[in-house]
């Protein structure tokens, strides 16, 4: 077995500047520009380059193009969206509904990724059996900085019902839906997280703990 | 709001390579070196710029040096480690009792992370409620990026009671532990994963769907 190499200080800013610049790209960024094939290759072997649990790598996606398909998700979408506007009130459900949320239809390529549960035991997985399903978040972390770096925009669409978009994309019984994720080319990345900007959320401080909390 | 950097190509094979060469080190590999203060921030400043549902940042760490802490942390990884070795038979029990699978005091830095869930309804984590979890997953998946950029090692150690972890860090009620990591320098960084070399587990391949499950 050979090493690994070795990375200059300059790598590592530059990891850090693809961290600080991968935004969540909605709708209303998306440009008509289609993804290759070699693009798309690259974003997947990132994927599946994630850690996982065991090395079990529980993750499967379904690579959308099917215009038939994306608008049965959007009308997923906008049940569930409809569904979670009620839980904000006055100016907050009044700035929500402006909000973009998803880029189902303008985004070229839709990502479905899924967790397979293993049906032997996974080593790794016996008493924290969740860590399957942090795999599959890792290799979706893994794509969205690539994307970032090819400079292709990318969301995760969590406003969705599960059961519904198993069906919509007839996914074995078995698997977890994990994420909905929408790529493609973007007019421009924000300089800051859209919520941040609007000040829906601010961003947090005294999350760094140290030895045990008081 | 300005626009973001437009990445160049060789800054795309750069990650693509930072990706590749991520590993899982375990206390075998860790070598006696302390991780300088700045290092660390580097860590943590990756891991808050990850993407979180609703912006809601539900991420909280623990950072942990203390020897009489990381003890204890490493008495529970026993009892579980143990209660995991049961799920193997034969042959694979042999090679699973000969893994080394955390590196709790070899290393010089531990961090427990957690998820913190917020007491508001959080933007897009209404309809699938694991999202906020996810987010944290992805804080970890920058942390480990970051560091194997800097050519520092961590591992994931997955074997361990969540409860007896919480209660060691006087963690509060409500969180619930996502990791537990091992961080320092390494003597080196293995070429393939290790449960790979060994062939504990194949690739895999056939993971990737076009527009929906046949």
């Amino acid at each position: 077995m050979t090493e690994g190499k070795l990375f200059t200080e300059e790598d590592a800013l530059l990891l850090e500047e693809i961290i600080l610049n991968r935004r969540d790209i909605r709708g209303n960024h998306f440009i008509d520009k289609q993804l290759s094939d070699k693009s798309l290759d690259r974003l997947m072997k990132a994927a599946v380059s994630a850690p996982s649990v065991g090395f079990s790598q529980p993750w499967e996606f379904v690579v959308i193009k099917d215009n038939a398909i994306k608008q049965q998700i959007k009308e997923s979408f906008e049940i569930a969206h409809l569904k979670e506007t009620t839980f904000f009130k006055d100016e907050k459900q009044q700035a929500y509904v402006q909000l973009k949320m998803e880029g189902i239809l303008e985004s070229p390529v839709n990502i479905a990724v899924f967790y397979k549960p293993s049906p032997e035991p996974v080593l790794g997985q016996t008493n924290l059996k969740e860590t399957g399903i942090y795999s599959v978040v890792c290799a979706i972390q893994n794509m969205w900085l690539t994307a970032r770096a090819l400079n292709i925009g990318m969301c995760w669409v969590s406003i969705l019902n599960e059961e519904n978009v198993k069906k919509i994309l007839n996914a074995p019984a078995e698997n977890q839906l994990i994420a909905y994720l929408c790529v493609g080319y973007v007019d421009k990345f924000l300089a800051q997280p859209e919520l941040e900007a609007l000040k829906w959320e601010k961003r947090k401080e005294n999350v760094i703990f140290f030895n045990q909390y008081k």
